[in-house]
């Protein structure tokens, strides 16, 4: 299915619930903790600490939303000022990094207590690991609007710095899921230049992004050698094609976080994007991202299938998403799959709305292998029990031509079903 | 609630389903007749025909999306041609007009095969009724991508005729509907220069914008007398603060379309829209517009309450309907309504994800009268049990103000409920 995955030798290990996180690596330079803070949830744990050795690049994609949550402009003010200082002529400070995370409580919309409270929690890792608070990282999801009760964190950031081990990613992982099912963990090796660079990543998907928890945060780390400016410039490229390209409900979250980390220890020296240690690691760095983001999909609230549009033909790539979007948002679309209906009518009328250009008579539908409609209508060949019998899988594929171009584009999505209602209608109640 | 009730005396009178349409008003110039054609439903009528008198002006609006059906297309280049006729030399032919409307089958994405029985039926009652085809409009509602039967309904032509009568309307307007469970009618008088004008009007609705009948079909009748050119743009004007304020599942029909015919035989003249003549009709076609718009909402598939969304203080009214859009959009705020959860949480992400300029800690929220957050944060004086006990409501507000200018818009929506997914999974099985 991917664009980025025919250059190199991936090896890609999804990390299914039933293998547990036995398979995530150690990251050299990597290490994690998960503690019970008691923020929201009783009985759980609900922080985790990543602490990154020094000499490590971090880049991060956030929430475009224009709502965003304290910790998102935190992390966006460190992410700049650490460019900034990057491209002056003082030498930068030789500190590891730390990302602080919390579940049952975003800090998202509560006002000036916000950045208080991210203020006092990443300056509580700072003094513990001794390492500079502009070089601490956070991420909190939950409940929309109650003031994140900072000290229940700073109250366990010694537990959790006494806990750090390079074996602790799941117990990391659990600690910040809300509604998912199970944690989510991609993990990938890959030979660049005869040495093995290591990818792994874990993310706490948000379901039909979730109630008041409506959150994707993904952290992923290598040991990669690679310069500041190039990760960044990797991850946002990628990032469209993977965590840009699925869709649950439409809704977007206020804290969406994706923040990456390169320790270097591999010495594994990755240059620019046209030269071949680039291409070679951005494989391998896609394949894991659009891994967690299938994940993601695949543990959307009330989810019983996994739908991939593909649309070409488009007269532009941007065109080409916009379409593919329009029908992966659109509930009469994610209805009709979740009543296992070939309805390409609603797959018309999606392309119709998409404001995207488009012919009438030129578009062509397929579910899976079996032609459906082209040159305006349905195609002679069309038989609906072909149609039937294959919206009975659980994993389908809709490809949509449009008949004028070049562009193209694929986004995931899940279907649209009574149980989303029941979690979302009766979430707070 | 509306911008335009507040300039002229307008009685309107909304027909609720209990009222039946006995108090549709006979207009001066127009008759109605429908008839079973079979067209897909057995034992219950599937057309309706509209006669309209010589000398009469029409104006309409359209679906935007791209895979349109063919009966919208044929009515956009009709009305085209009747503009560019009104504006050149050659007399106008004195002719009457008619509407032919059917259900059961849209006519949408059916190839070369639609054009063809947009042709067959419209000149079939231009024979009947001896006026040109090209002043024969259509419009058809039902499964997509099923060719027409253009022959059942040509073989009724003759039928609807012979029944063509003042007193039809609700006859008419039962023919169109689909999954409407009562039609949809709102009549009212205006006083004009000291004599009365009749605006009344029907509507089709989608409910949650229906299945493969996925339309909205408003025809409205007037016996004011106004130049074509005038009526188009007050149709258009009032079309953005009507029909395209309302939203169900934000998908959009291959078919919709609001046809509007003027009779003249009232004999009071409309200037243009700064005049008072030209103010005081759009009052009250904009009451009728809206009152039909709001019918179509409350009749929305599944749909339990009713949701008005204002938003202002938008640094644009395009700002503010996007973020109102939003709101009302968001299957996260819909399926909070539906739980009768005061979700603000769930506002505050909808308002960021829009896409419109928006200040965080500006912006205020109001749960009908009871202020729910202001400066970035829950309000001090909101108590949960207000917004609790509000929500219970059938009819509820929701007013956003971003507190950047002066851009306002008001949408309506209804909730998303577990019978929307019933009826929409389950539809075509």
């Amino acid at each position: 299915m991917g664009q980025n995955s025919n250059n190199a030798q991936v090896v890609i290990s999804p990390l299914a619930p039933k293998d547990g996180f036995g398979a995530f690596p150690a990251i050299d330079g990597v290490t994690f903790a998960a503690a019970e803070a008691g923020v929201k949830y009783a009985s759980r744990s609900d922080v985790m600490l990543v602490s990154i050795a020094e000499g490590s690049t971090l880049a991060g994609v956030f929430t475009k939303s224009s709502t965003r949550s304290a910790p998102v402009l935190d992390c966006q003010e460190k992410l700049a000022a650490l460019g900034a200082a990057s491209t002056s002529d003082a030498p930068l400070p030789k500190d590891g990094f730390a990302i602080l995370v919390n579940s049952g409580n975003a800090n998202a919309f509560t006002g000036r207590f916000g950045a208080d409270a991210v203020g006092k929690t990443t300056r509580a890792v700072a003094a513990a690991l001794n390492i500079p608070a502009a070089h601490v990282f956070s991420a909190s999801t939950g409940v929309i609007g109650e003031p994140l009760p900072a000290e229940r964190i700073t109250a366990v950031i010694q537990t959790l710095k006494a806990r750090l081990s390079p074996d602790k990613a799941e117990q990391a992982a659990r600690a910040i899921m809300t509604t998912d099912t199970f944690p989510k963990g991609a993990v990938c090796e890959v030979m660049i230049n005869g040495k093995p660079v290591k990818i792994a990543g874990f993310a706490k998907g948000s379901g039909m992004i979730a109630p008041d928890m409506a959150t994707m945060l993904v952290f992923i780390f290598t040991d990669a050698l690679i310069d500041a400016g190039e990760l960044q410039a990797t991850l946002s490229r990628l990032n469209e094609t993977t965590f840009n390209s699925i869709t649950v409900d439409s809704d977007t979250s206020t804290s969406d976080s994706v923040i990456i980390a390169a320790t270097g220890k591999s010495g594994v020296q990755i240059d620019g994007p046209q030269s071949a240690t680039g291409r070679e690691f951005a494989t391998a760095l896609g394949a894991v991202m659009r891994d967690l983001a299938h994940q993601v999909v695949r543990d959307g609230e009330g989810a019983s299938k996994f739908l991939a549009v593909t649309v070409s033909g488009a007269t532009s790539t941007q065109d080409a998403k916009k379409v593919a979007m329009s029908i992966a948002n659109s509930p009469l679309v994610k209805t009709a799959v979740a009543g296992e209906d070939p309805n390409w009518g609603r797959v018309v009328m999606a392309i119709g709305k998409s404001g995207a250009t488009a012919d009438r008579d030129l578009i062509t539908i397929k579910f899976g292998d079996i032609l459906v409609a082209e040159n305006g209508w349905v195609s002679e060949l069309y038989r609906e029990q072909d149609g039937a019998d294959y919206m009975k899988q659980t994993d389908l594929e809709l490809f949509v031509d449009l008949g004028l171009g070049e562009g193209r584009a694929t986004v995931w999505t899940c279907d649209f079903t009574k149980r989303y209602i029941t979690i979302n209608a009766d979430y707070r109640s």
